[in-house]
């Protein structure tokens, strides 16, 4: 199971593009995705109407109701569950060719970083194990190219040429990037 | 974790049942309570408005949602998870004091049964594990308990005494159900 994180700050297109990403890969390759996504404040938890709507305002802390089609599971906690976790959860559901984790920036799995600007760029370029960018625009992929040069001849003679650009590219040119993320995936 | 069933026909009244327990146990022994609820029919997976929506819309067979205090995870599936399954999802997800499984008639954990009737009770009698009944009111009590004691007759004098009834509560009366079930919860 391929994991990989779309991670960025708000507004910088991390939804549209996991959008993209599944819609692609389920279409040309048939792939079962499963999503994780992050939310910070509570949201509803959505059973309105349901027999596990009247089990939770009982107070039930969690529940499950499944169908021969569908499954939901929800619950109240007090603290967040780890992703190590939920991929364990994950596994016991069933056999999936890829999770796509939106947001969780912290965590360590192969990430695309999608950026605003070249400030988000200098911000986020610390995150672990980011594999490619995804620019707003083809300026902000300039200057990200531009930053890359430089740092990467800062680090060539520290570190005797090791430093490795990833690939930009540009949030709405795509197929550029799914033509990249298909070839990381048969490489991965 | 102590795990429960809650079986019976259609209108025998176990959503209620299964209310009252889960408020009874959460006031007063400050329990931790999840449930499993079957659905014969698909259901809607309730993401409206939410970004796990968009990733359900796109083709993502799963979705995962979480914030600091809701964790909510809907699928799509060909076939349903097994009770083994799902009880591995819930162990998972945090440490609970009880599930209780409205349904699943088939499965083999401790069950309350529900009747309507007469005919209810001995359909149903033969379902694995049967630790109480509740009945539809006082009159059906009375006939479970003639059928009881007449099987209990016929069963003593081919299994030397052996048979032994379970108790048969009345549906309204649901405190003399709930403090059998606070001194089951003991034993078991």
């Amino acid at each position: 199971m391929k994991i990989i994180q779309v991670i960025g700050f708000k507004n910088s297109g991390k939804t549209t593009l996991v959008e993209k990403i599944i819609t692609y890969l389920t279409l040309t390759h048939n792939m079962k995705i499963f999503t994780v996504k992050h939310h910070k404040d509570e949201f509803d938890l959505d059973t309105k109407g349901k027999d596990s709507e009247r089990h939770a305002s009982a107070g039930a802390v969690g529940t499950i109701m499944q169908s021969p089609t569908t499954f939901a599971l929800n619950m109240k906690q007090h603290s967040e569950l780890s992703m190590e976790n939920m991929l364990a959860v994950i596994h016991q559901l069933g056999s999936f060719d890829m999770v796509i984790i939106e947001g969780y920036k912290l965590k360590c799995y192969p990430k695309i970083l999608m950026v605003r600007d070249v400030q988000d760029y200098v911000t986020l370029q610390q995150v672990q194990d980011i594999q490619c960018i995804v620019a707003m625009n083809e300026m902000v992929r300039q200057d990200i190219l531009e930053q890359q040069k430089k740092q990467e001849e800062s680090e060539s003679k520290e570190n005797n040429g090791k430093g490795k650009s990833v690939p930009v590219f540009v949030r709405h040119h795509e197929h550029e990037m799914l033509h990249w993320l298909e070839n990381w995936l048969q490489e991965a």
